[in-house]
Parts: structure tokens; C-alpha cells; sequence
């Protein structure tokens, strides 16, 4: 009680500091923002200055799966809540530059390569909602077929590419044509996709499916109806159906050769053969993996589980002896992990006490910490650069 | 001679447009600092607000093969200059933030994993020197058997990895103790090394030399001595010396299961099998090849020549067909290229006619371009995000 107090006047103090004049004197270069779940808000902590906290910003909607994506200069976060709202958060100014209301329920956003366009990935209605990046002003909607949206990511050439959730297809959409023409289109790539990731380079995108024991490969150089590949399982269950509970695929980790991704629907980590993409081997975990990141070294990875027993364990895997090293149990409900751009500290986001962690990943040791309210997401603002982010 | 007044007096409005008051308004994360060669200054221009010179900052010293690297917040660049003057340049305030005189002659800098230094190669005396990032004080020289010191890079770990010239041995040296203590020392890895380069996940350290016919790995993941790889060279021309007139090694692309790579001493670009370090083929091109930079989607490969006949043309290299696939010709003297961090724009140095060009590598237009006093290197701001840079 007298702890939380504590940390609550210190963060209260921390804000004041910032609040107050101090606007704009800091590089957006390796700004972390915190969603804060419950509150609506998001907290912007400056890695590069010791992980000072800079301040909050609030009034951002439901922000249960909320996600953030960052302009070119890395000056704006655009943050989509639950509730279809899409919010401008000014990084240098910690303030709201602009708000529209794209939907009735939304799950991704994605900032088109020219950085001139936000777009939105709407559960309902279905649709993807292109928006002005300087105005926040709706320039256009792509009804989806009354199909969900889902795996929206931003690509090379100022392309834009989405699953249909509802539609089973795949779609590329063109946005250097004002009209926003859906330039590709593929039916029937698998039933029921729930989630996608594009490669850092750009080239390949990879849809899971709820319903289809497989996922599918769109290679962008060599465009054609999407190839089936196995899900990251144990050799066992391949060919089975994917169970629920099922892990976040932007972790896929490209190192050499391997591929490293949480297992879907078991307890390990998957290290993939890049050439046939089947699992060759899998390294046992303490439970089903949510996230897997690996750090800017690819020395390590740091995989957590959030839900039942281990929802405060995070486990660091050497990618080279394929092994769990250790296994930290820095606080309750770790919902998320960020790396800063060069992987001298990771941030841990403990929903369950209220708090950021920073670690270092040369020692393992924890460097700090800082009270956030119930801390889910966490976005490094180097994002900005990399495709599919 | 009236289109140069007209290019100088648009320069000099925008240079005073941005120098009063407007200081700090815009994000770090895409700006392009560029070198004007003999001048002693540096352009600042955000590629995020459609190209816009922000403003220059003079006193340098001799930038004549400067180089810059950035802190991990992307405010500030450090600029070395040839004779030994470190440069903090604030991209804030456009202002001059410290300086420091390191040595007499000096080639190469890098700024360490943890952000808390700047470190940089002497040729004269020959050395490696520290300086803190904050004050720009002189914390620790590294005597280097008195040897010019050349390739040093940030790696993992907070590690600074550099070549020895004159000795013909590679260093590791330790970021983490105020004793900066060289804690690995590889003896006879070849003879003069010229240049070094890092792959981007910080894991293998490759050196060239003047006059030994092998290239030197050193894999930081398993040290041990250095292996002998083959320089890329057409298979007739292996196992000869090394000539004159080397390209940088920045530019080593990787791809999937191969390398792309200036061909040493010849008109060609190289690919590399990444298994067996051995080059497969040659792609022709116009002359010998100073740069090749991959676009960041890996889709082509742009190169340029600056001497003889060819040093105003910019060979486009399609990185799947391996073919040419455009020749340009902007104007004189190409000096160097960058790309924006996700590619939507490439920035073209013309020292030959004090201009930069930009392109658009999505079509291969010229976007636009702007008065600069004989520019040559430029660096974008998001390689702070990038080991080995």
C-alpha cells in the first residue's frame, strides 16, 4: 500500500516535470510507448535518457489490443483502440494532434511506406479505412465484403496487404492510386485467417487460420495464389488442427538458416527450416509461448506465456545452443516485451503489479523500473522503419 | 549560371527560414545529414516533410572521407572529420553541442551499443580515442602499436571492434569498463587491412587488406582466429593480389543464401554463396563499382563509379533476375548514395554539380532535387538504429 503510494507520487511528479515547458527537447529516435489498458492512455518514456518518463497522454479509447504504429520521422505514434478510434499522439509535444473515428471495432493499423496514409483494419463494420496522416481525415473505405479484417501490414512499392477473416482471401491493395484499388485479390487461401506477419525485408507475408491445418505464404516479388506451408508444431501434430490460445505471429524470428517461432498449440519454441519451412526441432518452454522476440543480436530470444501458472515467467533461449538459459520471474502478468533499437535494455510490461521492468540482455540483471497503470503493449519507435510494423 | 543564382538563392531562403525559431519542431527518426565535402559543414534535411532542408552547420574542420554516426535517440550526429575534429552536431537546434580534437588524422568512428560513447580511429597518432557523449571529454586513448587503426565498429555485448593497418591484427576491445581494456587481440589476420565492415545482427566482422588475397571473418559469436574467406573476384582473378582503387565494404548486401558485393578489381557486382564464401557470379557492370546499396526492400542494388568515364551514372541491379535493369545518368560526380529508412526515397550526391538528387526507386523518377556545396557522404539518422554503423 505504502510502495504504491510511493510510486504513484513519484510518477505523478515524473509527469509534472515533463508537463510544463519541456516539450520537444528530446530525439524521437527511441521513444517506447506504453499502453496503458485499462486507462486509455499511453505513457512515452525516453530510453535514451535513462528511461525517463516523459509523460502521459490520454483519452485514447478502449485500448484492450491496442496497437501503434509511427510516422516516418518517428515524431507521431498512431494508436488504434478496440472501439475504432485513431488516435495522433504528438511525441514531442505529448499531445493528441488528431483523432477519427474509423469504426465500431478495430484490431490493426498499418502506415503506408510513402507515410502519407494511416490505414485500419475494421472488425466492423468490415473494411479497411484509409485516413490522411497530416489531417487524420477519412479519405476513403474499402468495404471488405462484410468479411472482418485482420494481418494488415504496410509493404514495399506503398502496397498495403490484409486478410479477410469471414472471406478467406487475401488482398493487396495499391495505395499510390488516390482511389485505393485492390490491385490483388486470393480466394480461398485457408479458412478462417486470425492473424498475419510480413518478413522485415518486405518480401513474404504469412496468414495463420483458425480453421485450415496450415498458413499460408504470399511471396510479393512473385505474386500467386499463396502457398501452403506447415504451422510451427511438433512433428506429431502436424496435419492436425490449430487449437485456440494462439500465439502472436509477429514474433517470427529470421536467424540464418532457422526460423524460430512459438509453437502453435504446444509448449516450446519452433525452429523452422527455412528451405521446406517444416519444424525440425522443438525447444521445450514452460508453457504455450504468447510472445517471442528476439533481441536486435539475435544472440537470445525472450519468450512469455501471461496466461495460467507462468503469467510472471519469461524465458531467454539461446538461438545458437537452442536452449533455455534462463528463466526470470520479474513480476505478475507479463503481457509484453520491447527491445530498445540495439538491444541494450528491454522493457517488460507487468499488467498484474502495475509496472515496466527494464532489463539488460548482456547481463540478464534488472536496471530499473516505473509504475505504469495496468501496462499492456509496448512500442519502440524505431517501428517506424521497418516493414510490416 | 542563372539556374545555379536561382538554386542559390532558393538554398539561402530555406536555410533562413528554418534557422529562426522553428528549432526543434520535427522528429529525428528520417533525417539525412549530408557532407558538403570542402566546406567544413553539413546539410540537414528531413526526408518525413517531403525533402526539406532544414538547415547547415559549419565548422567541421577537413571533411574530406568524414563520417558521421548518430546517437541512440537520433538527436545528435558525430561527425569526424580527416583531421581529427569529433563534431557534435545537435539535429534539434541545428547548433554545434561540443567538439573535441581526438588526433591529426583520423578516419572512422563509432558510438557504442550503450549510447554513453563515441569512439574514434586515429591514423595519426595511431590509436583508438574515447569520448564521453554527453561532454564530449576525452575519457581513454588506446596506443595501437603504433599502427593507423581502421574498420572500427560497434558490436553486441558493447563491444568496439577495430583493424589494425600497420600490425595486421583486429582488436576487441571492452565498452563496458572505464578502462576501455582491449580483451581479444587476433595476431597476422592479413597484411594492411584497409576497411572493415559488420554484418547488421552484429555477429561477423570482415576485413579486407591491401595485400593479402583473402578477406578475414571473425565470428563474434565463437571467437577464435579469423577465417580466410575468398575476396569476390571472379574465379579467374582469385588467389591474385588485390589491386587498388577498393570499394567501401560498407555495402556487402545479404539476401537469403547469398551476399551481393562490389567486385574487388573489376566492372562487377559479386554474388556470394553465404555456405562456402565463394563467388558464383559476376553481374557486368559499367566500371568498377565504389557503392552498392540495397534498397531496403532488397528488390535492386544501386551502384555508383565516381572515376573515369562512368562518374555520373547509377547502375539499378534487380536482385532476383541479377540483371541491370536501369541505367541513370542524374548528373557529375556521384558521390553517394542513401536511401530513406524504408526506401520510398534514395538521395543522390552530385559533387560534380553541388546538388542532391532524389529518386523514387518505386519508379525510378526523380522526385526532386536542392543546392548543396559539393556534397558527398550522406547519412540517414535511423542508422543509429544499426550495429556496425
Amino acid at each position: 500500500m505504502r510502495r504504491s503510494f510511493i510510486q504513484c507520487a513519484l510518477a505523478v511528479s515524473l509527469l509534472a516535470a515533463a508537463g510544463a515547458g519541456a516539450e520537444g527537447r528530446w530525439g524521437t529516435g527511441a521513444l517506447m510507448v506504453v499502453i496503458e489498458r485499462e486507462s486509455g492512455s499511453v505513457l512515452v518514456v525516453d530510453a535514451a535518457q535513462n528511461h525517463r518518463v516523459l509523460g502521459r497522454v490520454e483519452g485514447l479509447g478502449v485500448l484492450h489490443h491496442a496497437s501503434v504504429s509511427f510516422s516516418r520521422d518517428a515524431r507521431y505514434a498512431y494508436v488504434i483502440s478496440r472501439d475504432g478510434l485513431l488516435s495522433k499522439v504528438d511525441l514531442l509535444t505529448l499531445t493528441l494532434a488528431g483523432q477519427a473515428k474509423v469504426g465500431e471495432s478495430a484490431v490493426g493499423l498499418a502506415v503506408t511506406q510513402d507515410g502519407r496514409h494511416v490505414a485500419v483494419s475494421n472488425y466492423k463494420p468490415g473494411s479497411i479505412v484509409i485516413v490522411a496522416a497530416d489531417s487524420m481525415s477519412i479519405v476513403k473505405t474499402i468495404e471488405a465484403d462484410q468479411s472482418k479484417t485482420v494481418g494488415l501490414v504496410d509493404a514495399p512499392g506503398n502496397r498495403l496487404i490484409v486478410s479477410l477473416m469471414d472471406a478467406n482471401q487475401i488482398w493487396i491493395i495499391d495505395a499510390n492510386s488516390p482511389d485505393f484499388p485492390v490491385i490483388g485479390k486470393y480466394l480461398n487461401v485457408g479458412e478462417k485467417p486470425y492473424d498475419a506477419l510480413l518478413t522485415p525485408d518486405g518480401r513474404y507475408y504469412i496468414a495463420g487460420f483458425f480453421h485450415s491445418p496450415w498458413m499460408a505464404l504470399l511471396d510479393l516479388w512473385n505474386p500467386g495464389q499463396p502457398r501452403k506451408i506447415a504451422i510451427p508444431a511438433p512433428k506429431e501434430s502436424q496435419g492436425g488442427m490449430p487449437v485456440l490460445k494462439i500465439p502472436h505471429l509477429e514474433g517470427w524470428i529470421s536467424a540464418g538458416d532457422v526460423l524460430f517461432a512459438p509453437v502453435i498449440g504446444g509448449a516450446g519454441l519452433a525452429v523452422i527450416d527455412v528451405f521446406t519451412w517444416k519444424t525440425k526441432q522443438v525447444i521445450p518452454l514452460l508453457a504455450h509461448p504468447i510472445f517471442a522476440m528476439a533481441q536486435p543480436d539475435l544472440r537470445r530470444i525472450w519468450v512469455n506465456f501471461v496466461m495460467g501458472d507462468h503469467h510472471g515467467a519469461v524465458q531467454v533461449v539461446d538461438t545458437q545452443s537452442r536452449k533455455v538459459v534462463k528463466t526470470l520471474n520479474p513480476a505478475n502478468k507479463i503481457f509484453h516485451m520491447q527491445f530498445t533499437p540495439k538491444g541494450e535494455a528491454v522493457y517488460l510490461s507487468s499488467y498484474g503489479d502495475d509496472k515496466v521492468l527494464v532489463y539488460d540482455p548482456n547481463t540478464l540483471n534488472l536496471v530499473t523500473s516505473f509504475p505504469a497503470q495496468k501496462p499492456s503493449g509496448i512500442f519502440c519507435s524505431s517501428r517506424a522503419h521497418v516493414f510490416g510494423l
